[in-house]
């Protein structure tokens, strides 16, 4: 599988989010070219604020993996991170973080603020604007029928 | 119960992490002067990087709160919390984030990076270097341990 296709199974979790009436954001982990987790946004559903979709993937691929590092994998996200996420990123030492469309709210690859900017031991590589207006218009029409 | 006791209990929280040798951290919540939830670090032993004490201790206030919202708590953590942590008490939307010793290579609040300085919605009121030399030799301690 190539990158869209895994960003297409992100944008599967997404749709998810939304039927459940959750923020709709969906994340994929890739380890060498499988998918090994997979999780979209279960904030209110769960009513804990940690459930993004990002971190909950993260701990599932911990679990699959049996260990706290995620080497070698790649996370797949439909929107920019938040930094509760891309440190969660950091400290599984994800290799690849791969994202759709930019979160001017609360992203930190640069749109809120910049967590690759600084000086952490260990930074993903970060590639974005992948199907970048498929994962931006599912949000949009989220937060348009709640307004 | 004033913030000396309170820290008190987060340095408490924080020795059981060291006595099963993960990194010295630890974590209560109030509210209303009351604790509601306490946690320490459990990384390694949990095999799950996001199990830092401020992660667990606001997963835990959720479930016993039945909300994602913590509103009107104060979170006490004996060190600094990373981007990660802090992004979550931001989502948590947690009233008062009190620490003991700064942490120059993963703080969040002005260490490492500046979250606090940034446009979030809701950034928590900020209270640092309480019982800061007894958090800090707790860690330094663990570390020097293991060189």
């Amino acid at each position: 599988m190539d990158r869209i296709q895994f960003m297409q199974e992100a944008i599967l979790e997404a749709k998810k989010a939304y039927n459940e009436e959750e923020v709709p954001i969906g994340a994929v982990i890739i380890l060498n070219d499988q998918i090994i987790a997979r999780a979209h946004n279960r904030v209110r559903n769960l009513k804990d604020p940690t459930a993004h979709a990002e971190l909950l993937a993260i701990k599932e691929a911990a679990r699959v993996l049996n260990s706290e590092r995620l080497l070698g994998t790649s996370l797949y996200v439909t929107i920019e991170p938040c930094p509760m996420c891309l440190g969660a990123a950091i400290w599984a030492r994800i290799e690849e973080l791969i994202y759709g469309a930019p979160d001017p709210k609360a992203g930190a690859c640069g749109s809120l603020v910049d967590l690759m900017n600084s000086n952490f031991n260990h930074r993903p590589r970060i590639i974005k604007d992948i199907l970048k207006d498929e994962s931006l218009s599912l949000l949009q029409k989220f937060f348009l029928e709640r307004r």
